[in-house]
């Protein structure tokens, strides 16, 4: 766990540097505002400007603030759960800033649970506040509604430490602006998911505004000078002994990291291929000319797969070596021919050198390593390219849909791809210029997407980007399915692809095909977004033949997402894609269901 | 925490009981099978014949079992959350026996767990079980989808370590049968959710059935007799003192801990007058004479509330003292002359006697106060009555609506009241005989009823009750709405009452009345039905007035409910029931959002 204490030692040199700062400025400067302001303002400067979540009664007090704040605009969702995938929706879109979810006390927080947890594992900045009883309450204990009837007042904040990277719970005025700060910090350094509770009277206590004029830094701490050299030094003599035949291999975390630009300028100046990780896609333009697509070990396209294991040295920007991350741990590359970069820690080989970022490597590395530009440059790649298959029958197969619909793309465009039949048929898709790929390869909780969605549009929406561009399964969508109505409210227009395959595909191929239990209730797809307040705002349609999908995908009108849109695409019921069957081969044979097979 | 103690050594006791009972039969003789089946025949004997849950990838072994099961049967829901409301709402109807919610790893758990929080809070029996991945991968922890990235494996059970009252992780055939019986017998004993882990491996070890021979006990222990005894003559003492000036007070424990049938007894044999709390309702005919209607402090009827507050002695039967239990804490019945019987101790005025619980107690009393009953009978009970109100305009009112439904309902039915709007206004209704209460008063988690019903229609439609009736709000509604759907796929015919005010009318009573985040999306409620699956298999309707709201409850052909019905009523957005507005008053004075007024 080293690399968790250098995060932490490098959160609280943060939080210190920042401390000090605010002394010098002055603590008690300032105008007085309200605690609940404070916090509002904060995020502001942080770029937010959507609050998810739903309405309680510990948090009206603090929705007056947010309802009459000048910049951040209150987005009440349907549910609590749907309210934290949309801010991780958002987050995951809105780079350099965060997500913000407001709950209530016990119920409301509970809810959220497992949208915070998923950010966790994902590494998404989400800020969870929820709303609770007022200091007084909290010391006395009385047997509140939404409480466990047994006094344990504590139980929720014990509940989200486990799923949270900081905690702080706003008892007291006179460190409410400095407990804000750290928890804010620690979102933003470590990219992760934090805790605030804030008591109804605490909310409405006034401080001094001083603090604000120290913004809150979104800098990594600076590496040590003697070890990032001789890091670049090896890194330089490895990569010299490579000679051409090295390559780059980006992962989730060169997103979640803020290293895409860093990233881009080694690429241009160096010319060595690259390839992306499943939770990488996007990281690389995927139509540049020296990027060969996704390596997901076994499960890769063999020409994909032969130039990545038959590289000398992989450089590695980001990775997070997840089972669906790395078609089920099947990865053939040794780390003895592993260049790790990571936000906290460096990995030359089998050396570890934590404390070494490489948001402040990688600008280092690229001047050090253009000389090779050359020789890399020498390097063929493979053409990750889109090829429609010729079918004879007129079925909307899994094959033929996503490198179809892969045509439909446009630069900008936000792809949003459901766990399951979505997240394995996108990855065989090279998706257009400046498009951003959401998904959630290793938390995988169904219907996130939906939630997701939501904040991802409204985030687009504000930065000027694309189309957003859902896909989900029939199955997926009825976990989460309100948040199309908030999606309505808010006047975000995506386009919904729902698979309509007649039950959980993924679970099926995973265990038990021909089981009712991965049956589903059908519903009348097309005529949801009308009940659900869309009627006249919005447009859906069937296709159940390769005839109207492409009758559709070509059409202009439909194209321009002037409303919102929701395609209700017909596929048979035991199809998926080349890259789902490989995964559930592979991990179908860990979680047999037979007593003599239980090995992994 | 001297009771929960007291109930911690009753649990012991009972499952060392039960142990040296298996023992003797002997472990290992009896056919084998699988520990999956095991734990599934345990429920069988429990009388569970529905099982809850979403399919996911770590429990899709043990649902082969359940879906070959011969007596339980597999009711998909459409989200966790939602399915352990289910299981919630099926125990607290289906009396005697557990919910159950079945969930895969982390992503699965996560969203059930606000619905296992609450049946902790309002002690219902329902035991979650989490599909998680084999033994081995749980010994050597690699990165697995649905996992925090982190190694920490054990996050989940933690959490669930918060909310649940006994836990089990099956690693080990040997002792999995033990530890599958000591959860159970903590869930029926206690009544309180509890938590398994079945790990795919384990799921399908097989070990002898020998133990199933010895069913759980669900018999609460013996109290000290001599203390009993003790406590009896303090307790005749004190009413034969009180003369014919005592009431009994029934509350929501008299319910959770299964004292009914001993209570009516104590009734009939004494004549005492009698009283509910909120969360008490219907645990006493409702029609019964010397039943004067609901207790909640100075929130009460005038009557109710003169009659229970000058008593010399009041006779409290498994209260649950709550803030929306008790009128905010109004109870104007002090210690001094209170008589307390729970499930697990006995409070005589100020002594408390731990370990002597009301089940064993209470037939004991009745014949001993049976000498009073002529002296009981001599008092006047207020008449707990229905009233509609006669109103010059045709709006729907709440004033109105309330006791003019009442007039709908039937024997038997299971009446099933959201938080908010609902569950205040059906207080003041008598419900008819055999009728069943159903709501979520001390957690009071919106959204909640939608799940609860379906569970509460399956458990009725077994064990032959009326119709289940629900009263929902519009805001609550969209929390949970697929859930609508499972109902349609199982086919129960629950009466949908949507009550359509425009938002959330309990937190505009609490704060923020004229607040936009309060309000929320208008849906087509009437096409609800129809989108979900339920086209001509459904009816919706809408009633705008009282004169079309009378229409639709005179007709017997919608009284019927032979198929599942959606009824939008129209209500004005800021009209309350009357005890929502006094409690909104009392809680809204604690709640205040103003510095100088946080003191409780």
């Amino acid at each position: 766990m080293t690399s968790a204490n250098v995060a932490e030692l490098q959160a609280e040199v943060n939080r210190l540097r920042h401390e000090l700062e605010t002394v010098k400025v002055g603590q008690d400067t300032g105008d007085q505002i309200y605690v609940g302001s404070y916090l509002l303002e904060r995020l502001a400067q942080l770029g937010v400007t959507s609050m998810f979540g739903v309405p309680g009664d510990f948090n009206l007090g603090f929705l007056d603030l947010v309802e009459d704040h000048k910049t951040i605009e209150w987005i009440g969702n349907c549910n609590e759960l749907n309210a934290a995938y949309a801010a991780d929706g958002y987050a995951r879109v809105k780079d350099q800033s965060i997500g913000v979810v407001l709950t209530t006390f016990g119920v409301g927080e509970l809810s959220a649970i497992n949208g915070i947890a998923g950010a966790f594992s994902e590494h998404v900045p989400v800020l969870h506040i929820a709303g609770v009883p007022n200091t007084a309450q909290l010391k006395n204990k009385p047997m509140l509604h939404h409480t466990l009837g047994d006094g344990r007042f504590d139980a929720y904040t014990k509940a989200a430490e486990l799923f949270t990277a900081s905690q702080a719970t706003l008892m007291n005025k006179s460190t409410a602006a400095a407990e804000i700060d750290r928890v804010l910090t620690d979102c933003i350094v470590l990219g992760r998911p934090v805790y605030l509770t804030l008591p109804t009277d605490i909310c409405y206590e006034k401080i001094p505004s001083g603090r604000l004029r120290v913004p809150l830094s979104k800098e990594p701490p600076e590496n040590d000078p003697d070890v990032e050299n001789f890091v670049l030094d090896e890194i330089v003599r490895l990569l010299k002994d490579a000679g051409q035949d090295a390559i780059i291999l980006t992962d989730a975390c060169a997103i979640r990291h803020h290293v895409k630009e860093e990233l881009k300028e080694l690429l241009v100046k160096t010319h060595y291929p690259v390839f992306s990780a499943p939770m990488g896609k996007t990281t690389v333009n995927e139509s540049y000319d020296r990027y060969g697509g996704i390596y997901v070990g076994s499960i890769s396209h063999p020409d994909v797969k032969e130039k990545v294991e038959s590289a000398k040295l992989v450089l590695s920007i980001g990775s997070l070596k997840s089972d669906f991350n790395t078609g089920n741990f099947t990865y053939s590359v040794p780390q003895s021919k592993t260049i790790e970069l990571h936000s906290d820690h460096t990995m030359v080989l089998h050396a570890r050198f934590p404390g070494i970022g490489m948001k402040r490597l990688l600008p280092k590395l690229t001047a050090r390593l253009q000389p090779f530009k050359e020789e890399a440059k020498q390097q063929t790649v493979p053409l990750f390219k889109r090829v429609v298959p010729k079918e004879e029958d007129n079925i909307i197969s899994q094959a033929w849909w996503w490198p179809r619909v892969g045509g439909f793309f446009k630069p900008k465009d936000i792809v949003v791809a459901e766990t399951g039949t979505s997240s394995f048929g996108i990855l065989d898709v090279p998706l257009p210029e400046g498009a951003v790929f959401v998904s959630q390869i290793l938390w995988g909780s169904i219907g996130w997407t939906v939630g997701s969605t939501l904040g991802a549009a409204l985030a687009g929406r504000e930065l000027g980007l694309g189309r957003t561009i859902l896909f989900v399964g029939d199955g997926s969508l009825q976990l989460t399915v309100q948040e199309l109505s908030t999606m309505i409210r808010t006047g975000v227009k995506p386009i919904i692809f729902v698979l309509n395959n007649s039950g959980y595909t993924i679970e099926r191929y995973l265990h038990g095909k021909y089981r009712k239990y991965n049956d589903i209730q059908n519903w009348k797809w097309t005529s949801l977004l009308d009940v659900l307040g869309g009627e006249g705002i919005s447009l859906s349609y069937t296709v159940k033949t390769k005839e109207e999908a492409e009758k559709l995908l070509d059409d202009p009108e439909f194209a321009s997402a002037k409303k919102i849109q929701l395609v209700e695409v017909i596929m048979p019921q035991h199809d998926a894609p080349r890259g789902l069957k490989a995964q559930a081969e592979l991990s179908g044979k860990t979680n047999q269901y037979v007593a003599d097979a239980t090995s992994i």
